[in-house]
């Protein structure tokens, strides 16, 4: 990226300057023009006239047709002021065309400033396309690419990246749409300068970039076609008031302070308790009980000892240092304890109580966040059930231990989220690394945690349920970089809610729903779950898969019935069932009966004995052609169902041994053995599931789109 | 519908008599007019001329601009060829146009016979729609609706619908394309006559009911405007060979024999032995081991008695009458025991064996229903599992005997999909009436099945996988009938394959794809599954959940976190979140915290007592505005999972008694307790699930699709 020449950046300062000086939201059309020659965006051919006589003059200038614009500061729909006349096809139309669109505007706004009349050269043929950028809220500078019409209006064929962006970028963006196809040309047309169309894409997103106070920019439409794009249309709104960047703190610093959190020397728990059910109780008995080896210093004015623990008065008393110090007092108790840990030299606070913004006690959060800053302790909460570490046999929540260890870190928002993940983790004995409440987010959210799962060597995998995010921008350069070596699930909460947000440009209007999220997540990277169940599955399938090498995927099942619902959930899922080359499939007819079918799936029919999976699933794994498998059985009495399991497992190991890792998924269709070949199969490192064949592919589709976007796939 | 008036039909008859006699597949332009005029659909001003003054003095007429296209049977796509000139302005301009086109065609295809020039008055504004039918090889005659271009062509946003429709069905189909806003007028675009279009789109459909041998039918575009349709362009295809219609036997008799074949009052077993793990052993055990009460016949020559019971050499030796002969021997041993059936007077055979057509012998299965349709036996199978139907205490199958009674009737094409039915349905404890194997179809097919399940009294739901339909248009008769009553549910599978079919109109190329069976199974009333899993958990959720009596949806939830996600299903599964009215708002917050959230999601916060669930949840089901409810719960010491589950259950049973049967369904998150709790809503009715947020939804919503589409919704 970087900022773009300085003569460039003089004029766009230039013409800025002039619309704050004069209190303006809105550029006119002339001087987006100036901004978009600056930036090298291509406008057509035109001129302003003040006079009929001017007017057509410059179009037998520019050639027939041209467009006449009024142009006004205080006229931005100039369609409908009746402002707008295109087709213009001789210098007599032109005269009177000037008339009528003054007679229009006046009719429309009798005091507005009227600049002159816009003589603009007709663009013709090719496709008409919207290229934007707006201020999302949470993400800041983002670009938008649309069709142009109904099928950005109607059916909100929109794509959006976060600003800036490089020209592959911005070229993807133009495979981002339902309707890509268009620009490769149908029906006969041309197809569009895709280089042509990417520039002006990615000028954009380095205008708004260099120029903070840029609020918006829409060029609507651009006319693409086979060698250029130009922006026939060009609006631009700044911001009047000031634009304020968040305060972020450096990564290294980050990495630092949740290290101490995940892995703390010393733990206090302010409001410890022997009373049984008090949340404070719950607290000192999971630390307790789950195994941390750490010190734990129990805090409470009234007691000697806490469940056999010596207990302090105040955190000041404590002898050690303390890296962490556990909340479970009332709210209103919150500020003066947090100032006592600033003393103390506490590194973060972990909030549970509740009785903050979320019951609308904001004052009393912003006073907490006060002092908490000004001590420089980092706060995780308020109004959370707490945080496992496993690596550390850290419990510090009220709820039950948790002691599966494995790779895999789970976040939530809420509460009842939360509850969900430990009982999932519970049932499905997920190895889990993390989990960690977040709650309000006062401080601590998900770029803080992104940067240390990052490092961090035990998680392998991360799943983030969230509703909203503080600093969005944050967020991504925190995804781009871990997503690059471990896969992060998120699961975002209120995707179809309307946003309710009032914009005056398209662009502004288009980005209000949840499009923007969907685009900018994937741009950084993020796997996104499309519900809870999902969330949950990936998480504890994906860290069991190895990484795809390649697209190739292959479908070995004993029920044709099952290879074809295996097949529409791959086409659902986004994979690509290899086309199998003669010589494979011969070598896969070997194996099976004559009137089972090679080809892609492979039924190896329903009657066969264990040696037909055994042979058929051990080529699939050995053949290098081959890159994923999925795996349809059915139960019969011939391969009982953990016979199955048992031989699957075996296959998969030996091939392991072997140094071959391929990811392995399996529907099983059978009695309810099945269900518990299936535990048997995922305890193996197969992702295995009973009755239902879209499950297993969703989830090894999920590891394909992060392996895709983290550039593991050979080409 | 009916057909038209006699001089219309004497019209079209002539004009497909010439075709005919001619011999081709492909009307001209002015024939294709000349059928819309007799059938009142509008076409431009036109006149075909065959010098180039006699196309002058026709666009003078007319009145300019016009457009000029070449007639010529021998040339299809008149664009390719530059046989068409739009937006020609003078007769100068007509009389060059005309000998362009000519030189043109001659250059295309120097021996096409030309019929001369069409001179064609140029519509412009409105919409561009296209309206077309074609015959599907499923349902035959099908009617479609798209709007013009990118859309229908790129983005395939077009709606299918068996023909013939009236005039409310073909009104549907203007909603029932991704873009129907733009019918309504955008961006200050008029709306469409939609009386109009719907009038064009029901004409077609008769047109083609009325002429079978019509094969397709193309009018594109149609220009929509604010007070007319008018087909621009009209092309028409016709059947070359003979026209054959599928034999199709009367309810009455189908429902006469399916009787039989479900309450039989004696089965044979042909092919019954004493040895264990052979098929024919099973299918004795499990009909002793069931409990049928009829008569058992085992067949076999070499044994006097199998399982316990009189054996017979052949089925001819067996005294009484015989209902029902499951076949237990190797297919080539087939046909000769079924002539003995028929000789014996059997009603259906159920084929269990296979090595027919599914393994490429398809002779052998064309002599079996030779022989079947020559005794008149009906066929089940061959290739299945066999069937179980629990009100009859009937087994036969070589898998299990399955117990819990129970509403749900289930079907499959495949044996691996049935053997997942029966692992689903034992774990779940599902009340089944029903599950059966259809395997390769050769005679009863699904429709035969929604004929009997449709007159049971045993059956609620019934659920359906399926890969093909052997008669479209036999099922759609049977589902529109037994879907006002019951809901059915299809998972229809090869969803996603792409049809390979060669078309050569743009409607018969865009019904290559799944869309047909979507809008068609809709049309029948049918709740199609996206997958397996979703089959199974709408067959075990629709029988508890009572009929909605309007769109009234409320949530109310524990957990704000579930809230969201609650509501984000909603949306994608179509429910509409009740808009509270304030007195029913102030009832709610009389129960909830100060802090917590009406509206909706009701949101009663999470350290609530029973006693708030069962208020707001009490409430919720006595307030008449409210039609479902959507409860989130979230797992707290205060309010454990059993007592939640036991309270939910006491209140909906209170409402119960007092005649308040609303659909109640919940999401539990928490710890693993929140397992046993669904299990425990769902045995007291109501639909529950732990760990995701979108099934109850799910379930809720297919329930609202079918109760919507059976007009058992209020208005």
């Amino acid at each position: 990226m970087g900022s773009t020449d300085t003569a460039a950046s003089r004029e766009v300062r230039e013409v800025l300057d002039k619309v704050r000086a004069e209190g303006r939201a809105a550029l006119t059309a002339p001087e987006g023009r100036r901004i978009c020659e600056a930036y090298g965006i291509p406008t057509p051919g035109e001129g302003l006239a003040t006079t009929e006589d001017e007017a057509a003059k410059l179009a037998a200038d520019l050639g027939f047709p041209v467009a006449l614009k009024i142009v006004s500061p205080d006229i931005l729909h100039k369609t409908d002021a009746g402002g707008v006349l295109v087709g213009v096809n001789s210098a007599d139309e032109v005269r009177e065309g000037y008339r009528k669109i003054l007679a229009n505007a006046k009719a429309y706004n009798a005091s507005a400033e009227i600049a002159g009349i816009q003589v603009q050269q007709m663009l013709g043929g090719g496709q008409e396309v919207i290229i934007g950028a707006t201020t999302d809220p949470t993400f800041g500078k983002v670009v938008a690419f649309g069709l142009g019409g109904v099928l950005v209006e109607v059916l909100k064929d929109i794509t959006f990246r976060l600003a800036p962006i490089d020209a592959g970028e911005a070229r993807s963006m133009l495979d981002g749409i339902e309707a890509a196809e268009v620009l490769r040309g149908v029906r006969g047309a041309d197809p569009v300068d895709a280089e042509a169309l990417a520039a002006v894409i990615e000028r954009v997103s380095r205008l708004v970039t260099d120029f903070p106070e840029i609020a918006e920019v829409d060029l609507n439409p651009v006319f693409a076609t086979k060698d250029s794009a130009t922006a026939a249309d060009v609006r631009i709104l700044v911001e009047t008031g000031e634009v304020a960047e968040p305060v972020r703190p450096e990564p290294e610093e980050i990495l630092r302070v949740m290290t101490k959190l995940m892995n703390p020397a010393a733990v206090a728990v302010i409001g410890a308790s022997n009373e049984q059910g008090k949340i404070g109780n719950s607290v000192m008995r999971n630390l307790i009980g789950g195994g941390y080896a750490g010190q734990i210093y129990p805090i409470n004015p009234k007691s000697d000892e806490v469940e056999g623990r010596q207990a302090f008065k105040a955190i000041g008393d404590v002898p050690g240092e303390i890296d962490v110090a556990v909340f479970a007092i009332p709210a209103k108790f919150v500020p003066g304890a947090l100032e006592e840990c600033g003393a103390k030299g506490v590194s973060a606070a972990v909030l549970i109580p509740s009785g903050f913004a979320e019951t609308g006690n904001v004052e009393l959060q912003d006073q907490v966040v006060e002092v908490a800053r000004r001590h420089g302790i980092r706060l995780l909460g308020p109004n959370i059930y707490g945080y496992y570490y496993t690596p550390s046999n850290l419990c510090a929540t009220f709820c039950t231990p948790y002691d599966v260890r494995g790779g895999v870190a789970l976040t939530s928002q809420s509460g009842g989220i939360g509850m969900a993940i430990l009982g999932f983790s519970r049932t499905t004995k997920m190895g889990v690394s993390a989990i960690v409440g977040l709650g309000n987010k006062s401080d601590v959210d998900e770029d803080d945690l992104l940067t240390f799962f990052e490092h961090d060597d035990n998680t392998t995998c991360v799943a983030m349920h969230l509703e909203d995010l503080k600093d969005g921008r944050a967020f991504v350069d925190a995804a781009r970089r871990i997503t690059k070596k471990k896969p992060v699930v998120v699961l975002k909460a209120g995707r179809t809610a309307l946003g309710a947000r009032a914009a005056s440009s398209h662009t502004g209007a288009l980005a209000g729903d949840d499009k923007v999220y969907d685009d900018i997540l994937r741009q950084a990277g993020v796997v996104r779950a499309p519900g809870l169940n999902e969330m949950l599955e990936y998480a504890r399938g994906l860290p069991l898969l190895p990484t795809p090498q390649g697209e190739n995927v292959v479908i070995i099942t004993g029920a044709g019935g099952s290879g074809v619902l295996l097949s529409d959930a791959c086409v659902e899922a986004g994979l690509s069932l290899m086309d199998i080359p003669p010589d494979l499939d011969e070598s896969f007819r070997k194996f099976i009966p004559p009137f089972g079918a090679a080809g892609n799936p492979i039924d190896i029919t329903g009657g066969e004995p264990p040696s037909t999976y055994e042979a058929t699933v051990r080529l699939g794994l050995t053949d290098e052609r081959i890159h994923a498998l999925i795996l349809g059985y059915w139960h019969t009495i011939v391969t009982p169902p953990m016979v199955f399991a048992e031989l699957i497992a075996r296959v998969v190991r030996e091939a392991r041994d072997q140094g071959i890792d391929k990811p392995v998924v399996a529907s099983l269709a059978g009695d309810t053995e099945v269900e518990q070949a299936c535990e048997y199969l995922f305890d193996h490192g197969v992702v295995a599931y009973p009755y239902t064949t879209e499950r297993p592919v969703q989830v090894l589709g999920a590891k394909y789109r992060w392996a895709r976007s983290a550039g593991l796939l050979r080409p």
